[in-house]
């Protein structure tokens, strides 16, 4: 298996791209990464993508972002584990290289979410639960996160004030993310204060509908040498579990048992703990998800992620910074490309480009990408050379 | 790279299932391919699916067939690529085997298409041609594939009857497959005497709406060995190509270049060229696309297709067998998994487990999938081993 590097890096605003297509956003950030990588060419592809066919009524997007980009006859592959796709798309641009298949390989991932209306958006995003016991019955993902929330509640004493202090940090870190779609601060009183969705979470506890792409090249890290690639940061670790696709047939609903074990796998891989994660990208599409994921990953002990998050621990400047970039909930959740999007965040810290939002001195960093109530987690491990 | 072998197949009658939903479909595969191999667990499995989400209103679908399959916390995937979906699930499942990630991976694809209106499943499908440029402005794929038709015959003097005959043969070799969808004979008048669709293809030169699933279990060729396999079957060619998304973009519109491409890359990759394939099976979306992939293969020169199918040289005892299954003509099209029932076909031939399909002595075979017109092309080059 060959060593793996990141050597380019792509992303754009996001937002409501009403100006832009679908395969306008993907281009623009797939073609910034392969001019971050310097590198004039590239041998296959991977982009993530959730609900093309739902959201603007196109599937095949491998061949047709290719074909955007002016790339013919490269073979192009879409990827898909609802908002977990974009991490099994690096994950596959992973083992693509490391089998020696092919050696310059562009992972991205793309959605294009506001074409459709808000009642369509909630529809495409609930194909991603289980459609025959859950989505039929009318849950939706808010309903499923505010069962989580109320679970963990229950059972540690976790506070709306500290699911609140989530979105306040993201919120923050976010501002200083120039790709951000909404950079502005907010406060705990703010979060408690905006419109209830689903008991106990406001919409301030909820990410965003969001149009974006991300993109970022491979290549095995002997080649990075070669191609005098500044600052490569090389892949050490990588996990993917699955979990039952029913928030309900779960044995415990406080544990988010995908992500541990996709966690485990990638320590186990990299030879790395989690008091080495100096910087981490967790799938915060609601609150409570950073929250329970913080614990998975092995962060902190179960039930103390709440009381973490309000004591500053995962703040920039705090033991585990999380969600440097804003997280979803601030810098945005196109869904399928945010997996890539949260390797676009850790590659600039840790090629010290993160600006405002730098964590000094970070050597290692992760990524955690969640599909559904987590019946799918991936998670990477990276690591400056 | 590690060398891959085939060890398990799974396949069940494909058609109109109304007594199953797309769950039930892909988990009666999958535990028979893994029955079939004898193996008492898998570690990661890839789905190939061209659009869940617009037939059945559920995408994520890798982990959900894990959870039915009760093979959760395994990584679950799924790959799309249009009708050429269960081409790319070999390929990714190839590269994970190849690259040492995972040692028993199932690859696998499946489709439900009669749950919606025929209306529905037009729309669903013309998800895979340009959006923006074709489909909007009304063309589906028979429009499509009818304008091949007509370049064809327009430059090289293809007739009906020769498109017919391909329908003829593919029914032929159907009628002695127990999974095919419409195993009946048929004659060359019965093909010309049947409902225009688009002109000049008529409803017999079209393959059908079919609920169907595949699956394959791979592994490390030497550990097939360990695990007594009998007669695995070794991976020993891939490769995959793209093209332009829209039809009316390529310079040659004869010619289907992606399948020219992505075969050129299985030939050298196994070191075989086109008279080594002993036994192969295209993809006969319509009648045109058997005879023009039999060209971009390299079986037949430019143009001759048509002839060779109609001088029987692509039969069952012909120079170049090709659809033995009965091909997506006869055996039936469940768009995303149509790529692993090819595999299916080829293992079980190169097995010696054809039945009355059987090619004699072979053993050496190929599979050809294909998304949207051409857009994307998987080919595999297999062996016994």
């Amino acid at each position: 298996m060959r060593d793996v590097a990141i050597i380019g890096v792509g992303i754009k605003k996001c937002g409501e791209l009403w100006e832009q297509s679908m395969r306008d956003i993907f281009v623009d950030s797939a073609l910034g990464a392969i001019q971050d990588a310097g590198v004039d060419h590239i041998d296959s592809m991977y982009i993530g993508s959730m609900s093309p066919g739902l959201f603007v009524g196109q599937e095949h997007i491998g061949p047709m972002m290719a074909d955007y980009m002016g790339q013919c006859p490269i073979p192009a592959t879409r990827v898909e584990s609802a908002c977990a796709s974009g991490g099994t798309a690096v994950r596959a641009g992973l083992m693509d290289v490391a089998s020696g298949m092919n050696d310059i390989v562009l992972v991205g991932g793309v959605e294009k979410m506001n074409d459709v209306s808000g009642d369509e958006a909630t529809y495409a995003l609930a194909t991603a639960a289980d459609q025959e016991w859950e989505s039929f019955c009318g849950v939706t993902f808010p309903g499923l996160y505010a069962m989580m929330a109320v679970a963990h509640m229950a059972k540690f004493g976790t506070t709306s004030e500290q699911l609140a202090a989530v979105a306040v940090k993201n919120h923050a870190n976010g501002s200083l993310n120039p790709v951000a779609q909404f950079p502005m601060k907010i406060t705990v009183e703010t979060v408690l204060n905006s419109v209830m969705v689903a008991d106990p979470l406001h919409i301030l506890d909820c990410s965003p509908i969001t149009d974006g792409a991300a993109a970022a090249i491979l290549c095995p890290a002997e080649m990075a040498k070669e191609l005098g690639s500044k600052r490569p940061i090389k892949i050490i670790g990588s996990g993917q579990a699955s979990d039952t696709i029913a928030y309900h047939s779960r044995p415990d609903l406080t544990t988010i048992a995908s992500s541990a074990k996709a966690a485990a796998q990638a320590y186990k891989m990299s030879g790395k703990s989690p008091t080495d994660i100096q910087v981490c990208e967790v799938h915060d599409c609601f609150t409570i998800a950073e929250i329970m994921v913080s614990e998975a990953l092995g962060f902190f002990d179960k039930g103390k992620g709440g009381a973490a998050v309000e004591a500053g621990e995962t703040a920039i400047g705090g033991r585990f910074p999380i969600n440097t970039s804003g997280g979803l909930k601030s810098k945005g959740h196109p869904v399928g490309a945010t997996g890539v999007a949260q390797v676009v965040e850790i590659v600039e810290q840790l090629r010290g480009e993160g600006g405002k939002r730098q964590v000094e001195g970070a050597r290692v960093g992760m990524t955690h990408n969640m599909g559904g109530t987590g019946a799918s987690s991936v998670v990477h491990i990276m690591e400056g050379m």
